[in-house]
């Protein structure tokens, strides 16, 4: 009989889950007895060589049961998933556990996991990939209010870690000016797309790309001044045309990166969060680096790991109000269940998301 | 007849050059006629495919005389050229003019110049690299003050530009605490000298490289903890075990640069000063460029002449007098005669000089 059960009102593959839940007494706990129910889970299977292939690098496994009255909680919390988050920089951890980054590697043929959970209202946290999970910490958890105007889905982007991700690197590096020109890669994604309205905010020319027509389109609505489609518009024309750039903020790394490195302004600033085209490939090498003291450039690199915390606070107080009036706008990709989440990190990295990609597990 | 002469104490290729002299009232002038003298100067002749050839890319030029006396100097000024500085930027303005950079590709077939000179005392600034120089304008000179203790050629190095590379650079972006480790490359150049010695004022862990045993030692002599030969020494694993590198001063770029975002510490400082290993062939890319975000890393680009400025006053107030009382020490490597400077030249690109590169061309 669990000492406390705890609703999850999210998940994500390794990194931010909304948590639901009250610890309840043991003796106001329903006596009626419950059947054992499946507790399907998302297992980290095979290291990708490239992309990662549904089905084999990541396998979908209903074979586990869980009885939610009587697993052994030991003091710990039962927890319901309810949304998840697949996000880009989850391809670095598909990696031989050897190699050192910012994050470990997920664990092979087990749901990559983060000791770190919690209960109490609605929180974002880190657990499994798993309908049901049991866990004894609730250390490091943010929690949450319920905006009545806002799904929880938004709790995983805009206004959640994406959404931070883009404020703090932002406030933090950009030393944005009023008049001063941004170019913004994977503008139409979560972090891109915080980014360009913060930019507009500040007062900036900004330049967007993204990888196809339709984010083109999102990106022209959320207030960029110049929006392409990289693959069917050379970016180095339109720098050349539009730019100098005095902020640029990466994703992409690569030949986007080169160019940019091309096309920046004296003094520039390059705010680096990702490198998209190198996660599934070799990376190629950045061959034009000597611009940065050409041009007495300063990159900085972000991770809201570090940097988030700092600006949370002030984050939470402004950006989900912001968005439920309708000032930020933002772009959803959702899909439903546990078994598409080997599908959707592929969309991820392959870009065919559009929008912030989410998994909606279950229901409150 | 001139209406004024000076003498040049110092010239370089295009950038760095003592002009000592006064403007004397043509009355005063000694009314005996002079001879023409030959006036020796040293052309760009070629672009170089990888290294300078000299005699091919460089050829000095003895076909010119000057006549001292009678030369027309319509208002402007006659310099007589004593010593100049070899840098190993300077293989960066031997290019096609049509690539872009931070300074103008050298003119072909013609001394490289620079719209730069003055008169008056000692000062610094850009001439062409020639015996005799009459030029019309004395904007954007540094005037100094001769120090007893001192040679003119350390005005060109430690007290000159790439000593003040070094300071303002070190001032401005290292964020130095005392107890952090700092990684220098090209240790014992006059940059890489005073770095380690600012580095070591500020109370860090200095970690040193640069290609020959004699530099090692030198390096060793001016402070550095770890001084290696990273010809004959794995960088990675001087970095493995001394490391990891809170500031990271580069002079090198390439593989150098590589290893050190491999074995830097979290939010580590990156100051970019200078890609020797790329000047002379095509960069071969930056392959580990991620890390930059997965170490939180700032990386600044640092040229003298924007930066330079903000600290010039305290650097000449500073460093001149702290370099004749012994406590900062210089190295330099002397030649003899403008006809030495393609010579020295590829000796600077090939990593064969010790110390500062001054070219002596005649006394004062």
């Amino acid at each position: 009989m669990p000492s406390g059960i705890t609703v999850t009102a999210g998940n994500e593959f390794d990194s931010l889950w909304l948590v639901k839940g009250t610890i309840v007494e043991e003796s106001s706990l329903t006596p009626s007895p419950m059947a054992p129910v499946t507790n399907p889970r998302v297992l980290f299977a095979k290291i990708p060589k490239d992309f990662p292939v549904p089905g084999e690098t990541t396998v979908y496994d209903t074979t586990q049961t869980i009885d939610l009255e009587s697993v052994p909680l030991n003091g710990g919390f039962l927890l319901k998933t309810l949304v998840l988050s697949i996000d880009p920089y989850m391809r670095g951890r598909m990696r031989e556990p050897e190699i050192e980054s910012y994050m470990p590697a997920y664990p092979l043929g087990e749901p990559p996991y983060e000791p770190r959970l919690a209960v109490g209202k609605y929180v974002y946290g880190i657990i499994p990939h798993q309908a049901y999970n049991v866990t004894p910490s609730m250390e490091g958890l943010i929690f949450l209010e319920k905006n009545p105007m806002l799904p929880w889905t938004v709790f995983l982007g805009a206004a959640g870690m994406p959404g931070l991700t883009a404020y703090c690197g932002w406030k933090e590096f950009s030393k944005a000016k009023k008049g001063e020109t941004a170019f913004v890669t994977t503008g139409a994604g979560p972090v891109g797309s915080m980014v360009i309205q913060l930019a507009k905010r500040d007062g900036l020319k900004v330049i967007a790309s993204a990888g196809s027509d339709a984010k083109v389109e999102f990106m022209k609505e959320i207030g960029a001044d110049v929006a392409f489609n990289y693959k069917t518009t050379n970016t180095r024309d339109v720098l050349a045309r539009e730019g100098p750039i005095d902020v640029f903020w990466d994703n992409v790394g690569g030949e986007m990166l080169e160019a940019a490195l091309d096309h920046a302004n004296i003094n520039g600033r390059f705010l680096e969060c990702g490198f998209i085209s190198a996660y599934n490939t070799d990376e190629q090498g950045i061959k034009n680096f000597g611009q940065v003291f050409g041009k007495s450039l300063q990159i900085f690199g972000i991770l809201v790991l570090r940097l988030g915390q700092k600006y949370a606070t002030e984050f939470y107080q402004e950006i989900p109000s912001a968005i439920a009036s309708g000032e930020l706008k933002y772009s959803e990709d959702a899909s439903h269940g546990l078994g598409t989440v080997g599908d959707v990190i592929l969309r991820v990295q392959k870009g065919w998301n559009n929008g912030k990609t989410v998994v909606i597990v279950a229901d409150e």
